[in-house]
């Protein structure tokens, strides 16, 4: 028996972390360049800087993707445009495309009186998802799934090299929402509900796009968003309002900020939501008072679209556009991602010279930018060499595409050990998520809303054609059996009937591709038309393996007891049938675990780390009545099961009270019991056994991931700090307290005092 | 044509408000007699007076609702204790069997050495529901349904003549929750989502239980609750967390809480839930700070049920129980009720015995319980003379009970106007609820889950027993068609063929009884056995009339395009079904219009003072996807038809610009233009088009329930004042600002400017 131990030294508490991080000697050199620069700007030059065009602005009429060069100038030398973004026309160009593009501008650029470069931004979300050819990852909710940050890092490093290769510095990620409401559009773009999981993937994508030397070719400036509590609305529809106490904002929320920020993250992203009332772009409380001056934040501020003009338009705190802009300015907006006209341009000169914006918040906001553009080393290198990119959608990057989506594949159930699936087997590949690539890849993915993916990945295996490949077609049967709204019975029959022929089913339900508001939804059940199949195809009495390719959580309680087993994939991207297809057939043991509660009903949404009072102990409950728990998620936070078994034994805490300067080491041994070679995130929780603040049930604090060949037993070390025990008070203060506290790794439980 | 002006003076800014206010000459002898008590009582006589028991503790065993006189000795001789609450076993006692308990408690008290009366306390909900064969009202959301404070005010005058009748001076009601989320198990104990008719009705409430004279035979002392947030639950499960930041808080729930404290309530009970991580049984600063301090508080504040215990045994907040009775203490708390045991007392009694809680804390506690006991002149009378009641259960009584039913039950649709139903009509009554008196009342019904009103109110009409009795018996077909869980195919295929020879269905549809936690759902939708049952019999294509008998809006969206006609009963209380069938057949016009929004889906709990972001018009919407709107509520708050037609006209107000002092006089006249005379609730909303804290769409600021004949027009007069302009800013001050504001009665609107 092999034994070895593992040593994980998580610091968190050194008061600097060297990644990412610029020298002294470089900041002081950046610094006196940009005052330098910015001492020989008019007013104009810089409001211009300021002011993000979207660039299908400058599009020639009636031609897609070419540039009306009257329009382009007009934007670079009448207004000083100091960044564009977006993708033309028609979506995903080459990245030769994208040189002739960047070129183009950057030309326009250098005949301004200062050369100052455009900075380009784009939404790289799971790859550089708007170049065609580019590698596309599995999203990150999905990379969550993981527990491997190393995962995290390596997609983002590569995303940056792809979206240099791009020609493009900027990306609009990562995404450090936390959701609150399973049924919001964009919990796929996040880490899922666990603010300790979100800060470290979030800070080792960060580290993966900006590396040592953002200025390098292979690296980008991130854009951590959106700034903050997005993700949290009340009824979980898209931009609506959050409540959320500053108190729970601080404990949850920011940490996540906080980490991304120590990371280096050069830019930050504005929510286009409100929190309490108060729009995040008119909150100088967040943007000014917390985000720059309390967390020390050096970079970049954008909005999101159009959202200064929502301040009047949508959310009615501005009577009117000027008042928005002065509003968002005053706030701390350094860049307004207009991004259709130039108001913003025009209303904030006007403001500028009736003395309604100072001059020295204009100063910050561009010394801001022209930083970022100098850190990027943009006034040298604006355009790629493409010769420099020569691994641009290799099969190394490919393999890291599909490594990312093997170990994010999250199986939740396997009744009778129905998986891997026997070779030969004769199966029935059916559903509305079947046979495509835009519901793998979901939103962000060629275009906005991903609805281009059939084209542009059209060399990329569906669920469906993996499964071919690996089966052999003769063992494949397939029928779409239903889509994703309409009740077709003869199709459904059909799909019975052909069933018939199989010895299982793999049952391919799920989602469209959507994100934002058109992902909007009222119920979060999955649709009838699917849930309608299921129950048609159990009554064949074969086994079922419920394939979920989806964004958010859709509840299948309604008959999820028929399904033999359950595999979540997420949205896993280009190579996630082929990682899906290895999975089921146990070339590829699963490895993933839930980042979130996946609901069973739709009005019963805690979350795992929920309050004592949201799951009473029964001897609690009162005894006039006994009723239902009401926390019963169908799969919770965490789970993920394996085709290899691991046992825990020997939790180990190397003190049994602690004072307030003292760390605590916790050991555990991980063996694997059982006849596969597998991976496991090994998950520690830690709860706080009473507090003035009503302490959640169990937190996340720690994690990692193994490989254990069978037989193996690896010792975890954890270090646990002061900070871990702490929490947010009433006075917005993070303080712990004397007592007890559990520390709980998979069932194995531990107590320690802080005196 | 008649044509009347109404004068409506809503004075609310005036600085006291006289009904039932304390005299100061009153107010100076009462408090004399406390302090001269309070300097002979000894520690542990004060805080036995703190200690509140449930009389079940003082059962004889093995004999429900026989007294163990050594145990309630115990408690009145040794323990002192100062209240007692509940219903003795097996629930409902006659007043004659009430006249005893007291005395028997009465004579107990008056052996001790001060002879201070025992408080008793009861849950009083809809009418003295405590007390076999008393008056039972609609629950308080259909009182809200009826948009008549006279109604609120007379039915809580009823159930204090009742209470006191039943020798009982305290009643814990009214609800003045604000419930959130329409989940919640106690929406129905409240006046619905909007905080301004909640204030109405809830001081109505108020005035109408106390009167001028709380002392007076015919009153009650009220208690207010549940202080504060309980109803906001995230989850919408009873006794889980809210999260409510305090700008909220003061902007909606706190105004509910003025109103009746303006209006003399004597106590106040604590939420069992927390906000923000706080229990509110441990939150000085909103127990002390807020509501003793800031809004002058100077009744006695009362936990809930066990839940000094539940801050350690449930919240942990506290690490003992003694912790948990300082920590309660120290916040504010007057009276602990235990219930069950003695260690608030004993825990109590070492507290303050070793310096951790002040006796200045006890005193300020005991002196707010004895000057309540000296209000209610409880040291003169404790036992009611029950010759003083002779309209205790009277027609006169029950006849404002059904008035109150019948201006509750509100008509959502009525497509081709299929009601009123014709006489000799033949009908199909069918559906769970429509044979039952427990679910027409609900919990808080002769015990706590009230599932004994089948027997108590026996001679009580069901909705059946309503409508043979209206309608002849030969006219009504009745099966059960369903229940709220089973799936019964051959009983919905009976009423299927029942159905047939009918030609109209009546179809009773809502909830079980419940109340507090074993009403949690966890599925907003109604119940699928339910549902089956409504589909079954749509195929039948004869007009349905849906009868919704509910404490919450489950949800109908899957079959109510097959429903004719929609009719919300709520809880309608004893009454409620003779007053529901008089409606079905026209004798009384329905006049009720829903206090909350009714959703379509489980995802989709927007309330109808939503935020703009929450419903954008379609010009906002992005351009580059269509999408549905969220915001579509199954009936909006405030829906509500009539047999006849109402036509608003003339909306004027008396000036388009005031400065902040200015009043403002709105008009409108309403006429009758239908055939028959009906009521009509007249609503009149107020939005702030724009605001530094983001305005909602609309929010209701009055609102009047009139009269009218055929072709009559009445002219309704509205005030606004200044406060009616403010709302609570970040710095959780009242302000205005400067700017137009829109004032919309119907579909009518009118804009002024405040300078």
């Amino acid at each position: 028996m092999k034994k070895t131990i593992l040593l994980l030294f998580v610091i968190i508490l050194c008061p600097k972390s060297s990644w990412s991080q610029d020298s002294k000697a470089q900041k002081s050199e950046i610094n006196q360049k940009v005052s330098d620069l910015l001492s020989k700007m008019s007013i104009e030059e810089k409001i211009g800087q300021m002011t993000q065009i979207t660039v299908t602005n400058f599009e020639a009429k009636g031609k897609p993707g070419v540039f009306d060069m009257a329009k382009l100038r007009e934007a670079i030398q009448t207004y000083h445009i100091g960044s564009i973004l977006n993708v033309p026309n028609p979506g995903a160009p080459t990245i030769k495309k994208w040189n002739e593009v960047i070129t183009t501008i950057s030309n326009e650029a250098n005949k301004t009186r200062l050369k100052i470069p455009v900075l380009y931004g784009i939404d790289a979300i799971h790859g550089s998802s708007y170049t065609a050819g580019a590698t596309l990852f599995p999203q990150q909710i999905g990379i969550a799934a993981t527990f491997n940050t190393e995962i995290a890092r390596k997609g983002a490093e590569i995303s940056a090299y792809e979206t240099r290769a791009s020609s493009i510095p900027w990306v609009f990620s990562p995404d450090l929402d936390l959701p609150r409401n399973p049924s919001w559009s964009r919990i796929w773009e996040s880490f899922g509900e666990d603010a300790y999981l979100s800060s470290q993937m979030g800070k080792a994508m960060v580290e993966g796009f900006e590396g040592n030397n953002v200025a390098f070719k292979y690296h980008v400036a991130s854009c951590m968003k959106h700034f903050i509590g997005y993700g949290s609305t009340t009824t979980g529809k898209d931009r609506t309002p959050s409540i959320i106490p500053e108190r729970v904002l601080r404990q949850f929320d920011l940490t996540i900020y906080q980490a991304a920020i120590k990371a280096g993250a050069k830019s930050i992203m504005v929510s286009s939501g409100e929190i309490n009332g108060t729009p995040i772009h008119a909150s100088k409380h967040l943007i000014t008072d917390i985000l720059k001056t309390e967390l020390g934040f050096e970079g970049v501020v954008v909005t999101d679209w159009k959202d200064i003009i929502y301040l009047h338009s949508r959310h009615k705190v501005a009577e009117t556009n000027r008042d928005a802009v002065r509003i968002a300015v005053l706030a701390g907006i350094d860049m307004s991602m207009v991004p259709e006209d130039y108001t913003f341009y025009t209303d904030l000169l006007d403001l500028v010279a009736k003395g309604e914006v100072p001059v020295s918040r204009i100063d910050d906001a561009v010394s801001r930018i022209l930083q970022m553009k100098f850190k990027l080393n943009l006034f040298q290198d604006t355009v790629a060499n493409l010769k420099d990119y020569p691994k641009f959608g290799s099969p190394e990057f490919i393999s890291e595409a599909y490594n990312a989506a093997a170990e994010s594949i999250t199986l939740l159930k396997n009744n009778d050990a129905v998986l891997p699936l026997a070779k030969n087997e004769k199966i029935l590949v059916t559903g509305p998520t079947a046979n495509s690539m835009k519901y793998l890849n979901g939103g962000w993915s060629y275009n906005w809303q991903g609805e281009n993916s059939d084209t542009y990945a059209a060399d990329k295996f569906t669920i469906l054609e993996a499964l071919m490949d690996k089966a052999g077609h003769e063992n494949v049967l397939y029928t779409q059996g239903a889509d994703f709204a309409t009740f077709n019975d003869a199709e459904i029959e059909k799909t019975v009937e052909l069933g018939k022929s199989a010895s299982k089913i793999i049952l391919c339900l799920g989602e469209k591709n959507y994100t934002e508001t058109p992902g909007d939804i009222s119920n979060l059940y999955i649709t009838e038309s699917q849930s309608r199949l299921a129950l048609a195809l159990s009554k064949l009495n074969k086994p079922i393996i419920l394939v979920l390719n989806e964004g958010r959580p859709r509840l299948i309680s309604n008959f999820e007891d028929k399904m033999n087993a359950v595999i979540q994939c997420y949205l896993p991207g280009n190579e996630g049938a082929r990682a899906l297809a290895d999975i089921l057939f146990g070339t590829i043991n699963p490895s993933g675990k839930l980042p979130y509660n996946y609901p069973r009903y739709p009005n019963s949404l805690e979350k795992y780390n929920r309050k004592h009072t949201e799951s009473l102990e029964d001897e609690e409950q009162n005894n006039d009545a006994k009723y239902e728990k009401s926390y019963s998620p169908q799969f919770e936070f965490g789970s993920g099961l394996s085709y290899t078994t691991f046992a825990y034994s020997n939790l180990k805490i190397d003190k049994s009270e602690i004072n307030d300067t003292d760390d605590l080491i916790v050991t555990v041994d991980v063996k694997n019991t059982g006849k596969l070679a597998g991976k496991e995130a090994v998950l520690l929780y830690l709860s706080d056994n009473y507090a003035s603040i009503t302490p959640e049930v169990k937190a996340l604090k720690r994690f990692t991931k193994i490989s254990l060949v069978p037989n193996e037993t690896k010792t975890i070390i954890f270090t646990l700090n002061q900070k871990d025990l702490q929490f947010v008070n009433n006075d917005l203060k993070w303080i712990s307290e004397k007592g007890t506290f559990k520390i709980q790794i998979e069932k194995l439980t531990k107590e320690f005092l802080l005196k």
